[in-house]
């Protein structure tokens, strides 16, 4: 007997998660690369490209890839416009959509939903594949019913625009969602050095860390009489997403929903 | 309306931790410390002795305290022999037990079971009071469904006798319980100096580190690719036992069954 | 032969470090307790207090007490007013002082100078006398002329007052002394949630992180291209400021001059 | 006025050290990469082989080189026995050589301490070229003097065959070669799980840690009276290594002897 393989369409080949995505479902036993969908290069195969051995057609119209290849699944690497766009062309389709970009409005869930009910296959949208943050994220949730007083250091390289990370700060309302709002520290302590004490959210300090060297860190730390409980992530390069699509396409498979947030199909 | 108190006997008031429990049940509001069993000074009050303030009695006879008193919980922290046996006595009695000893056999909790199912009441036995030392170990189990290579390190006192701690052994078997045996490390990796690699447990390496100045630590690394994720417990003295006691407290008044081990009371 | 042993008098028995420091001395065999100043209980016998178990006399006439026993050495450990008075005293009476107090001015630091070279003696004044932190310390200054980019976490219990710690900013004034200002971080680098990227010392990064639980804890990390490097000290309890107040006993009998700081003892 | 530029020749440009070594002396305003010495390719510029954009010329014959280019300093990235050879090349041409490879015996260092007398000029041997991981041994060593207590704990990706590290035994040696050999944690200590207290070298214990993921990474802790002072490196890829090139490739200009190991020049 033998088992069917995973047919995969990548959109967003060429950017850095593309590039990885692409080797990931290559190495994949069970997955097969079908197609790539691009926003130029129409008619050519990915090898033709630098830095790409499979010979796939790369494909500008997304629905004619669809129509042509009859993918599974498709994994969508691209910007927060675009992502929108194929999510619902791709369960128009037939195809299950793993999509790591953001900016979904409350009414483009509401749509992609229905039909996902319509078409009755799964979705997922992940802002992050990285397992291990995941679970740091789902870890401190679970742990701030117990501990309520925690504050957040998060740790970049020194080229990051933003303080706090994007991960700092769901990492702090997911905190927030399941504590009543504490203003941590003593009622009465004051900054001697303005900004001290971090950025404050909800009563939730955050620290944001900048130095050459660093990739991507954070550690939440759980204070209570006598013990501290401490979750940290390190992540070292774009491999450490790739587990978490893998996890994603697997998934996808198996629901008839859409999952926003991988935290949601970890048990 | 006035809410009932919890009454509440202290088995072993004399120990280190059995003082932290008499602090705490006199620091909480909805607590009352009604008596205490000791092995001697039946018939003094508690205040007699030295570094005490309640003045509570003292028994040698636990049945007589029991009869006497009506406590409802019985806080438990002698030795694993007596332990177990005012653990029974208490669910004879009526009386809901919350023991922190440990060398309960297979017949013993069969035994406290029936005598559970019997009275319709709760029971809690708990190795480990201190809260963040039982989420790190729920979370090391949770974590290894997802990454499969994992070390443990911990750090004690240089007086600590035995290497790898209680806690260390403990976490090794529940991430044992939910992956498969698997060598971790390079299959040809060999150590120059012997010991190099640690102890090894069904492949997970548990690495002992005694220094003085050092309390209680454990750091659990999982690593996957490109990051790894770290969830790490700092005791720092024995204070942080008793938001475990007050839990189990609490949650005993509302079971019917008994549950070994706290992490099977946390959410 | 015998060696003479170093007579000691302590200043401030009854503070907390006070009574590390009767506990030092009496454990040490190379010293002797001869007297304590308070400024009560005159005429008492230190063991008539509680707590302690030496039965040396209790004056509080620091003159009268150098006059009539005549020590090697003043461990002063009282507050800062009375410090500075207590250290000149001792030098004129040819005692010499280790002095645990802050908030000696330039030109009370010159009149003790004055006062050394007249009498022939050493003095010593420590703000900080953990040896672990004042290591941290010199390393840090030593790492800031390879590594220009660096920030200080410092993490201490939730009942401290001020943020940064006095440590913290030390530690920041040192690094500034051997490296030109520099603005760490993204030249464009934002603040979404303001104070994340902490309080700015001549551009380098400081965060107060306060939580039940924590002691008193710094970390500081130094960032270069592709590797980090972290200097850590964890104090967990008083008994780590008595192998400094060792050391510092020991080097004074030496000393003809005044050292301010035990960094500058250290090798 | 003009500032001559350093004039460099590369040995083993291919290689992944010689490869950032490349990019560092093109990127170094005051360098000049004149010419590489490679195995193959005599005759062809660096530039036409794949991932280089200088157009110097390749020599297989480092003497020839030497003498058509004259460089002021040899940066050697190639084997232990061609690096040994190439050392004393060039400085009999001349030319201050940089050498990172190791197993120079006494006799080879002897006849090259000869040749820098006779010639006048420097030679740096540097087994590490990582100034974070050198000054963290540095700083232990230091630290050995006043908490004589210590482990190590090196922490490697998956892929590497001996433990402990190279590093954590050099670490492990400086620090044996300050204090006196002394047998750490409690003298009844036991393992009930054999190589839990890791590899013993003269009473420093060391544990080596393999999980996928990490890269290079090693803690030194130091305990004592109540405290902890932790040394920490993380070498997160080959450009950690490139500015201990650039300070050798500066200081062997101003050097007339010979210096094996980096720490040797750092103040």
């Amino acid at each position: 007997m033998q088992m069917n393989k995973i047919k995969i369409v990548i959109s967003g080949p060429r950017g850095r998660m593309g590039r990885e995505a692409v080797k990931l479902v290559e190495e994949t036993e069970e997955y097969e690369l079908v197609a790539v969908v691009d926003h130029k290069y129409e008619g050519m195969l990915l090898n033709e490209l630098d830095g790409f051995n499979a010979s796939v057609p790369i494909y500008t119209d997304i629905e004619k890839c669809f129509f042509e290849k009859s993918p599974d699944v498709l994994i969508d690497l691209t910007t927060p416009e675009i992502g929108k766009l194929h999510t619902k062309l791709a369960l128009k389709n037939g195809v299950r959509p793993v999509v790591g970009t953001t900016g979904f409005s409350q009414a483009d869930l509401q749509e992609i939903e229905r039909l996902t009910d319509e078409k009755g296959i799964g979705a997922i949208i992940a802002p992050n594949f990285a397992l291990g943050a995941i679970l740091m994220m789902k870890f401190s949730k679970m742990a701030a019913t117990y501990f309520q007083d925690v504050e957040i250091i998060e740790l970049h390289h020194d080229q990051k625009l933003d303080a706090p990370s994007g991960t700092g700060l769901k990492t702090a309302e997911l905190i927030a969602s399941v504590r009543d709002e504490k203003q941590q520290g003593h009622p009465e302590e004051k900054e001697t050095l303005s900004g001290a004490r971090g950025a404050n959210y909800q009563g939730i300090h955050v620290h944001s860390v900048r130095l050459p060297g660093l990739i991507a860190h954070q550690e939440v730390l759980f204070g209570g009489d006598g013990q501290t409980l401490t979750i940290r992530h390190d992540s070292y390069n774009r491999a450490s997403f790739m587990s978490g699509v893998k996890l994603a396409v697997d998934s996808v498979m198996k629901l008839n929903v859409l999952v926003y947030g991988l935290e949601n199909i970890l048990e």
